[in-house]
């Protein structure tokens, strides 16, 4: 060989062994959070079989779609939907534009601080609540407020922001999806435009991406200037028989993977695994009561039992907290 | 130089002269369709500007957001809608499964030949029609009646497939503006799912990124499979204000572009001018009589009136159609 050549042959071999060097690196380290064993198992042979060229369970880039719950697969959702706690601030941060509070339920309780009399009323007191702190304004500032809230609230029991009370192995994982070709989706009962300001920051999951419940908003010219009006009318609630729904209308495809954690998901996951070819479906179930907190059957908050039983019986991965994740929080790598 | 370095060198140089031909050659050819001309320029500047790193109008790549009309502005709308000419070729269709339909407005003039008297009714009429021809399928039958549909019926004038009816101008817009970073949406008067089967194929926009008007789907189980049925319902109406709205919804950002063809499209113009940096707005003018049609104020598919105003008022792009395009259609080229 002359020189040239040999000097190209071994830039070619360099290259072949970064390459596969990498590669290889980045399937043994893509999902370190997991502990080895059935799930973190499940979700590699499943990845592994849909992206090798040439199989017969391969799936073309554009149609690697794989949608996310967010309350309780995600982030924590304990001691209650962060949103809630979200719009519980907002009543007292507006309480002096409304007087008339004072004397109305559910906001008189909540103003003396017994949010247990408030929510006494059921799904009607948490609706006006919602309502009374999440419309009435424009798109625009409602997404400041949402921002600084979360600039500055703090978990009530970690003391932490609540962006910090996402799930490492999560992140792991849209991360390893990502660099696999899918396009990730949240999918969630939470609003729309309460996720949006953070989800590209905290998941890498961009606004067009976000499917959730959404109240209605309105066109105007104000000063010449158009602006959306949120309005106090629900529009879709994603959850549920709602999801896939959703997914049908926003994604306009069936997702080949599916990600959830409560009986809120249940339709999401049956219609994601009843599409043809290769299917994957996931339940995160809060089994450590030490590290985040266990729950399942009988919680009020992201219950977990028809879908632990169709788990079972379709042979869906269950994600064990407690056994499954190295650690749960971010945080706890430092 | 030792003949190593040498070597590396020139294949650095290579390197630098193929890619930059490329670049060359890219930006030059990429709107071939189009004249020379204040709209070709228009649209060349403003991309060039958001694209080149540093300056002080540079958008990041997923801020880059643009939205495209369908109906007049990437596919023809003349004699009618093309979707409303699928709905009377499925009334045809279903006759024989309503036998009621005989003396049933506006059926019975539908079945007789007489469209005019069938829209008689105005938009209760064609409410009637669309509800009947949309609704009642699962999403799946649907979509494949739309793909049928596509590949056999013809253009009432050109007697050609309807996705041959789309601009090829508009095609390389499209081509061009992804090429440059922008993420492209169609936002649509017309229906969510009669666009999805074929956007991806036709103008490479997959499903997600397809918003339009829809009708209500219902989640059931049917033989133990889940599936979604198309309920005779309206959900959304995606024109004029609705269209922010549904931006807002769908996307959650807003677009620095936008492309339109007539007053439906006017609030989204609106909606993504006056968003801050810099920002664009076109409108395609139906200028060609001869080439496809001319049609503007009086028209009642595809009015352009309020918006040929404010186009003029703020600056925004005009296409004539006549003057700005060299070829109409991609088979003119052949």
């Amino acid at each position: 060989m002359t020189p040239k050549r040999v000097l190209l042959t071994q830039l070619i071999f360099c290259f072949v062994l970064t390459c596969g060097g990498l590669a290889f690196a980045q399937a043994a380290d893509s999902l370190p959070s997991w502990k080895d064993g059935k799930a973190k198992q499940s979700i590699i042979e499943f990845v592994t079989k849909v992206t090798k060229q040439g199989s017969r369970y391969f799936v073309p880039v554009d149609e690697r779609i794989a949608t996310f719950d967010n309350d309780g697969t995600l982030w924590a959702e304990k001691p209650a939907y962060f949103q809630l706690l979200f719009a519980l601030d907002r009543v007292m941060a507006l309480a002096p534009q409304h007087p008339e509070w004072k004397d109305k339920e559910p906001f008189a309780s909540l103003l003396k601080g017994d949010t247990k009399a408030a929510l006494a009323g059921g799904e009607h007191a948490i609706l006006e609540i919602v309502m009374a702190t999440h419309a009435g304004t424009t798109t625009a500032e409602f997404k400041k407020i949402v921002e600084d809230w979360l600039a500055t609230a703090k978990h009530p029991v970690s003391k932490r922001p609540y962006t910090e009370m996402v799930y490492q192995p999560m992140l792991e994982l849209l991360a390893y999806l990502r660099a696999n070709g899918f396009k990730t989706f949240i999918v969630s009962g939470g609003g729309i435009e309460f996720m949006r300001p953070w989800t590209e920051k905290v998941y890498g999951i961009p606004p067009e991406q976000v499917v959730g419940s959404s109240i209605k908003t309105k066109y105007e010219i104000r000063d010449g200037k158009p602006v959306l009006v949120r309005l106090p009318e629900l529009d879709f609630f994603d959850d549920k028989e709602g999801k896939p729904v959703a997914i049908n209308q926003y994604i306009g495809r069936r997702p080949i993977a599916a990600f959830g954690n409560s009986d809120g998901d249940l339709q999401m996951l049956q219609w994601t695994t009843a599409g043809q070819g290769p299917r994957f479906a996931l339940y995160v179930h809060h089994t450590d009561a030490e590290r985040e907190w266990a729950y399942d059957r009988k919680s009020s908050i992201g219950r977990l039992d028809k879908g632990l039983e169709e788990a079972k019986v379709k042979g869906w991965t269950v994600v064990d907290m407690k056994q499954d994740w190295m650690v749960i929080y971010p945080f706890e790598k430092r």
